[in-house]
């Protein structure tokens, strides 16, 4: 029998009468004759209600305990819409992670999925069952409860369909994926379709609307993933492998981050042994560095920029400490008004001077811009967060976004 | 190293604040050299929301996924419990029940513990960690999240003590055992000890303060249960294996239960395999039968009459339709205006006319009974609800209660 995997964020499950609309559309697929496996994520602000909680208690709470308390989000959604399923007549069962045979390996709040244990959720689709899962969660080898991290439930349903073999559609609260975040740029377009590559850089460079793990298995086990609105007949947006029939654009997205640390480290004693220290150091303690520039060395001396995610601040923090133990001549500032801004698209790979255009653009709007870096298919600039909607716009018109 | 089972109930750990003071006493156990297992239950009046939540679908939702959603207001107890411990700087890992090797069986809402893999506590108390168990649940052997019913907590924590052959604590929001529920009879005295099979007898009579089974687990492994208030240092009550020692009263307790559905047919056309019929349906679909009463057969008729909890209800009521069409003659009413009140003593055994003084009571007073029934260490009445305090009093004060 045909099979489908759909998942549905958190704002579609946000209340009983919203799940009874999950429900509709879940049904929909079934009455189809399709086996579903339906995602969910936790209800509305459940997790973030969890949180507090233990914020209550720390400021750095125990990232095991942590994963123990938000894995209840997901739980709580699942029972309740199994609930309505079978109140409605239909045979339905719903899987926490580890009952649906997801183990993950990482760190706590961070995990990975490594497997998945397929066999249970066949099981239960082979016994007519809508099969009902909690997104988000799994089990480590230990046995300890884990979460992926914000967005994870994306992974659990495409990583799910690769499995299954299936095709997956993620429902969430806006149309499809747009050039640029409509939000901010009320004039952006919807695109039809969308590369595997361009939505994993987006995602990876800050666009909310999918996580990029997710696209990444998509891509990997080449599923076709659909986004599209919780509600209504709206035509989303295909992720799928780039073929020659997708329009051809230089640029196809444009996204912006503000979630970025920006820490300089002047008067480093110039030897390689000191920069890896510094980058080692912080990968011990699993902080990802995104950005980093170093100035020429001056009598001996270097100044090193890097930039990271804000919640890695306290553990920053240590590190520094640490830092300043070893180099008693270091001194460290930290920016957080910062803003990254990064131009996707496939077409880079054969138009150059993409770079000098975006340059050009914020000399003409007296925009500053404090790192820069490129991958095959993407441009990113760290500018003030002041200058973020001038850019967006000067950008977006250059580039017909 | 001597090892300790502390459980604490909701109002316990309704807050982040309270969960501090139940920190502080279980520090006091592991200060004393103690390895200490916490079991708690879910905070304040979390398990009535999720089941609130649950009847905004249906009066009657499916019931593992009801479990499904019960079990996550124990998970978030223990996640805050331990991260709690974890900022005072003792180590310490919360346990889901399923996590602790905790096995059960029976019904959903109202699993049994099979068994415990008591070796996953052990390890973690021989790694010098606190190990905060959720109560109330555990896992069957499909692999599906089940839980024990309301009290539960008390037998998770009773029956991990047996396995680890440990005295066991319960804190509650009481000062002990009292011959009659302060609540209802002001002058209630407080016991020092009770016998276990006292307090099973009061327990499964509706005395809230204990579960039976976490009683009959201490007396089947002759594990002592204190139980005490959460807070301050008032001396509670012993329950514990029975000895000539304690004090020698006819009557040790009394208890009343409101949750009584008395459900009488009457037109059953008398012959062994109706009645068998009649209580083989209730007993098929798990409604436990409390007290039955029949009245001699008149023109080859009898009346029936028997009490249940007002929680199966509706389940009573599709038994009601069934056996309506299979005897087409009789008719049948309900009443809920009925309390259970209950006399309990091991000085019963001993010493006959309890029962008689009872009656005379009643009669005194002007209290009409409806169904009386005997064990060999108590005596119950069913009687208006409306008598209830009236009874109470003058029950307490004939026996020095």
């Amino acid at each position: 029998m045909p099979m489908i995997v759909q998942k549905y964020g958190g704002t579609s499950v946000g209340s009983i009468e919203r799940m009874k609309g999950v429900v509709k559309n879940v049904l929909k697929e079934k009455e189809k004759g399709n086996d579903v496996v339906v995602v969910v994520s936790a209800m509305g602000k459940a997790t973030d209600k969890l949180i507090q909680m233990a914020k209550k208690i720390s400021d750095n709470p125990c990232k095991r305990e942590l994963d123990m308390l938000m894995s209840t989000g997901e739980q709580v959604s699942v029972a309740l819409l199994s609930m309505i399923l079978k109140e409605y007549g239909y045979d339905s069962i719903s899987l926490t992670g580890f009952q649906a045979g997801i183990k993950t390996e990482g760190f706590h709040t961070k995990n990975r999925i490594s497997d998945i244990d397929i066999e249970i959720i066949k099981k239960h689709l082979n016994d007519g069952k809508i099969v009902v899962v909690a997104g988000f969660q799994g089990i480590n080898k230990n046995g300890d409860i884990t979460t992926l991290g914000r967005g994870g439930s994306d992974t659990t349903a495409v990583a799910i369909a690769a499995k299954l073999g299936c095709n997956c559609e993620i429902y969430t609260d806006v149309e499809g994926i747009y050039t640029v975040d409509p939000r901010v740029y009320t004039e952006a377009k919807k695109l039809d379709y969308i590369s595997y590559e361009e939505m994993m850089e987006l995602s990876s460079l800050g666009a909310g609307v999918m996580e990029t793990r997710a696209v990444e298995i998509g891509c990997k086990y080449n599923i076709p993933i659909y986004v599209a609105l919780n509600r209504g007949n709206i035509k989303g947006t295909y992720i799928k492998e780039y073929d020659e029939n997708m329009e051809q654009k230089v640029i196809t997205g444009l996204t912006t981050s503000d979630d970025v640390l920006m820490i300089t480290i002047n008067n480093v004693l110039y030897s390689c042994k000191n920069i890896a220290l510094i980058f080692e150091k912080l990968s011990e303690n699993n902080i990802n560095v995104d950005m980093i520039s170093q100035t020429a060395p001056h009598d001996g001396y270097v100044n090193v920029s890097f930039t990271t995610s804000k919640e890695d601040m306290y553990a920053v923090d240590d590190i520094i400490e640490e830092l300043k133990n070893e180099m008693k001549d270091i001194e460290i500032s930290k920016e957080s008004n910062i803003t990254k801004l990064s131009v996707v698209g496939i077409g880079m790979m054969n138009q150059s001077g993409v770079a000098a255009r975006v340059f050009k653009i914020f000399s003409e709007n007296g925009i500053e811009f404090k790192q820069v870096t490129t991958s095959e298919i993407s441009i990113s600039y760290a500018i003030n967060v002041m200058d973020k909607q001038k850019a967006i716009i000067s950008i977006a018109k250059e580039f017909d976004l």
